[in-house]
């Protein structure tokens, strides 16, 4: 696949966040890898979504530095780096502002796994990261965005690609794919269930997490060696 | 009317769905039974709505065996097939993961009759079933989803002619209807009274239900033998 | 003007209403009066905004009773009729099952006049009826739907002039004004107000109407002798 | 620049107001100053969006006197004009009744940084002004708005190019940009990170603000002499 046609590609996989109501003016943003060719290529910094054009992508090699003659890339790209050299199943990542989302991030809280459409594509709550320090917000913050994501995964002792989103604390979502195509399918999903999520609060107070098995089933009948959803 | 005509108006009805906001990507889905011919028709298992065709839809036998040479139907089936064998006045069943409908079941509520919207269509509250238990969602999940929203409509005495929705717990809305028009039309008012009772609930604690002469007024002007609304 | 026209225009005004997303379905209905033709123009019963076409408009007579072959008038035809004789200054009304201000009906509240977006309209909370009792239900219901209006503006010593709205307890809102366009301009500010009372309560317990003389000054700044909004 | 340009763009702002769901009907108003040639270009009074043409926007000298033979100019011209009088650094400003902002108008609360949706754009919250008192709401109450929000800025000593906005209390909000672009995208902004604010409040009782070296990192990553993002 030529650079042409990753560029396309990715165009393609950014106005999907407009489209659906994911971001706003310049927000967001999405990347893909290919670790083959070794590089990464990630939508320009601050362009309007209604401006931008396939050739405005910006492709990088996997240290993230951008080849000549390009737009600067998105300023999160940093933090894409960071997660695409610690995660190695994730091939995509999308960032957004979208509302619900957001909403859980300003309240520094995991999307909690309440029912089987959380299910279907996340593998238990979405996690919110920690806030970072003073420290890690002054040097190399979108780095350190990137480091605190890997470090929740860590240390909670989840897999990207059974849960493939993150929240980060005070500011937003982050979502991964082992595709572009699934990177933004997740992104679309995200939303939802968080909106489910904050109305279901409103209906019931002390709700209680999906059943274990419920969690499961769901999870399984769409992921895995077993699963027996889609054609 | 044969096979062509019958997928096509089953396509025409899931359509209705992305249209009307009710689900996204591949999410819910609609099927019809011709009891006379002996065949369901059912939307097939994820296929996005962008791409599906109205030759994609799966014909099956009364027992939701698949004729021939066809795509894979939704994994839903078996709920649709053991609902048609219980329900009687049934003819259209209707999945969806809508927003609010989804937010009652994940909060396990019925969704309440506060007003003469909800009464002009469900002849009373719209029934949460129990959540499953583990051993019925291990082994045959769809089918003992199937078995718990009869086992709801038996147990509180409904008909699902007269109230005919349910919210299956943790999970989202079965909607019926005599047609596929009908069961798309409760579909799109099952979502709106759900957000119009969150909503009511907001501006009011301790809401009461409808006025059960009030009920009665609003769903025997529109069904029956003494409707006198419409043409 | 003749009969075509006359449809015509309240065909338009029907049609706003989906347009604005006030109503699903078949909901909803506009009428006019004419006093000096002695005809009233309204949506017939039960059709579908997308299947409706101007000539299906109903014209009755000042007590409703219709034209020879003509559709069914909608079902709300008794409360219109009753509203217009004893309202003199009403010659236009729209009722919608839009979605926060039937979920102040359920809550059976008035929506609260908390800022000068509702000021410019409407001079005063919107008034939430009594709700019916079982024997105004069972016999006359239109036509008691209508007279609990009328009681609820008098009682209230208020003047659908000026607060040109009503909510039905249980039911809906009933919007007035001098003309097709400003009954409908009404209904749209009226779903907007009623959102934004809502939204105002969630942050704030114990919200405050707005000051006396601020709603004093934008309802005459936009209304009677003093007004000098518009050209 | 001639009149006939400035009018043009004066028109397009105004249209992104409804394009982007921030206004009904004929609400809100859009201005750009031009301090060189000494005018100002706002919206007229009370035409609708979907009737108003270019050659509508009105042009006034700098103390809000309009030229001859135009259309009355908006009836917040008072307001617009002593804001330009008294903040140096604004060049546009636009008034909406957006459904969030409004909200917080109402309940008379400032919108809280929450998050970095927020410090990308503000500076720290939002402030909302004291409501206005009887005598200045019954003379010159458009000046008086003006003198309001002034006063606020003054007060709690914040520039309007920092936070580039605020909410008046129990009305709404007045945005202010260094050109009509940069006003038009602060307004969209301001009612997203309203509606953000408003749900995370519903997901968490007591919500902290932003740390306050995160909100720094996120302003002065798009503003100032230390700017990197864009392009």
């Amino acid at each position: 696949m030529n650079d042409a046609i990753i560029k396309q590609h990715v165009y393609e996989a950014n106005m999907q966040l407009p489209k659906n109501n994911l971001v706003k003016l310049t927000w967001g943003n999405v990347s893909v890898i290919d670790r083959d060719k070794g590089i990464i290529c990630i939508k320009p910094s601050g362009v309007p979504y209604s401006k931008m054009r396939p050739e405005d992508m910006v492709i990088t090699d996997l240290d993230g530095k951008p080849f000549d003659n390009q737009l600067k890339p998105s300023s999160d790209l940093a933090t894409h780096v960071y997660l695409y050299q610690h995660m190695d199943n994730v091939q995509s990542i999308v960032h957004t502002h979208s509302l619900h989302a957001v909403a859980y991030a300003q309240a520094g809280r995991d999307i909690p796994a309440y029912g089987t459409t959380h299910a279907d594509t996340f593998y238990g709550p979405v996690p919110c990261t920690r806030s970072l320090t003073e420290a890690e917000v002054a040097t190399d913050y979108e780095l350190n965005t990137g480091k605190v994501i890997v470090e929740t995964f860590e240390q909670r002792q989840i897999n990207p690609a059974a849960i493939p989103a993150v929240i980060v604390n005070q500011h937003g979502p982050f979502i991964f794919g082992k595709s572009l195509k699934k990177a933004v399918e997740h992104t679309i999903i995200l939303e939802e269930v968080a909106e489910m999520a904050m109305k279901s609060e409103l209906l019931k107070q002390d709700m209680n997490e999906i059943d274990r098995f419920l969690l499961d089933k769901h999870y399984f009948r769409k992921h895995g060696a077993t699963a027996y959803y889609g054609q």
